[in-house]
């Protein structure tokens, strides 16, 4: 199989996409893993105090490129950039930086895409209707094949934690009507498939954690674990996936307790993201499942207060992009 | 200043407590704190493993019996224990051992109560009225003079993180309706002036914690932040306290983040205890606040799945008496 460099779609123009995209390179020049940026190569090299940035045409191209120039495929903004000032202007353009790498990807291009942070306030002022990437990507890649069950379902990880979301960004107050039987279960199964396909885990196992404190204490706090996580526990047993829970959540991060799964199903955002962001603050990664095609990102937003002022730390693109290598070639490559 | 004991009250006989309490003595019986336990001696003799038990009218007599033997307050059961049965039968005794350590703290015979744990259906089976220990103990003291914003307010802490709650074992369906700004800027209070009266910080900074993702991310994920914890941040403010948020609980919990504050305020149960417990799942204690009294508890329950069993981690019980013996001597011994 040929090697091929990943896709690095730049993100939001005003944020700090282009400095960590830089500081990325720097480190993974010379040990890769290679990838090249979908983005405006005038703005990068601007972004990335002076770093060599070289256009091409063809991600193939960009395997020669890597060691000594940050390889782009050039799709200029329309107008001048200001950091920290986000504006709907640039959205067309962000938008086609997604787009064309997932057309990659999707051609086989690129392995997998690794997409910098975009704000959702400046894409939805022109238009925009997906709540995130992860939607977004979801819709270019609907058509494609995939064998396993559909995504997509984020995933957030650090260090040897693996969580998924039953529910992303719900207010407190929405969580409890927003969980079902079979959301829960289909979160579950798309988890468990890509712990095996991904993370080359053959036997996963799944833990699943409880919504209310001390997991509900058989109904005294609570009754969602009785009539919904449970069933759906027990839903994902009898279809012979390795899972446990509702376990209470405040005894399923510590160190002991997560030798005991491989990853675990959270109900709601913080539950999910405390952990992944206690066990490293800088290097968490977010993941998408259940898509034809490779997709991480950094676990963070687009800085626009840190914009254009050299602060940025690269640590968790860099981590996106490692994994998202990983990824790719355990699905071969 | 005379020297005082802790006052140590049983817990539920059919728990870890004796064995927990008989290891605890052990660790602590040659460098102290001194304390004197409140329960069955018979019991501790045998749930302690033959540890040796010596009967004290007064807590004074503890201090020279500490060394050799674990001293007890005797108040015996009426019926025989089986290690991991609960039994309402007990009831009496288990809430006059809280009763009497009350009692001798009130009195100054001892300088504060360690409660072990105690499990809630047994005693609601026998007519308890109290929600748990904490409400309890409020009843308990409410007569006697407090200079100070008045509790209970629940505190978690393990390591360098010390957490109040705004509500603790409430359903996350019933936590939105159960925020309030009085509770919170009263919780708060309560907070800050334990912080300076039982923790030794002259000038505490307290950071609140927000409810939603992204603390709401300006109302588009729940207005919770917007419309009762922003407002009650700035009443504290307004008060001259020295707090900071609604913070996004996700980013609150790392070692750069909690050196920014001396205490952080919860909303609810596990966005404090998963933080609490991955930090240190053994050693976390809980701390009542606000009391006339000194008063703590090891962070777990009863374990009467493991107990009999000589399988039960003294770990949080013995930090729970060597935190009160600390906050014992910062009120004045």
């Amino acid at each position: 199989m040929t090697i091929r460099p990943l896709a690095l779609s730049a993100g939001d123009p005003a944020g700090v996409g282009g400095e960590i995209i830089a500081k990325a390179w720097r480190t993974l020049r010379e040990a890769g893993p290679p990838f090249v940026v979908i983005g405006d190569a005038q703005l990068l090299a601007s972004a990335g105090a002076g770093v060599k940035v070289q256009a091409v045409t063809r991600p193939r191209e960009a395997l020669d490129v890597f060691a000594d120039a940050l390889p782009v495929i050039d799709i200029p903004l329309l107008s001048p950039v200001v950091a920290g000032q986000p504006s709907p202007a640039y959205a067309p353009q962000v938008i086609r930086w997604i787009e064309t790498g997932v057309g990659l990807a999707l051609s086989g291009e690129v392995s997998g895409l690794v997409t910098a942070p975009i704000a959702k306030a400046p894409l939805y002022d022109a238009g925009f209707k997906f709540p995130g990437h992860t939607e977004f990507l979801a819709e270019l890649t609907a058509a494609e094949r995939f064998e396993g069950p559909r995504g997509p379902v984020m995933m957030l990880t650090a260090g040897d934690l693996r969580t998924t979301l039953a529910t992303i960004h719900t207010p407190i107050a929405k969580v409890p009507g927003a969980l079902t039987i079979e959301g829960i279960v289909n979160t579950a199964l798309v988890t468990a498939d890509a712990l095996r396909r991904d993370f080359g885990v053959a036997a996963p196992r799944l833990a699943v954690a409880g919504l209310n404190p001390h997991a509900g204490e058989g109904g005294a706090i609570g009754r969602e674990e009785i009539e919904i996580i449970g069933p759906a526990v027990q839903a994902l047993r009898d279809r012979g996936v390795d899972a446990i829970g509702p376990s209470p959540a405040d005894t399923l991060f510590h160190a002991e307790a997560r030798a005991r799964y491989d990853g675990v199903l959270c109900m709601y955002h913080d539950q999910a993201l405390i952990p992944v962001k206690m066990l490293d603050f800088w290097g968490g990664v977010n993941v998408t499942l259940g898509l034809p095609i490779v997709r991480t990102s950094p676990d963070h937003g687009t800085g626009f207060d840190i914009a254009g002022r050299g602060l940025a730390r690269p640590d968790s693109l860099i981590a996106a992009i490692q994994l998202a290598a990983q990824i790719a070639a355990r699905r071969g490559g």
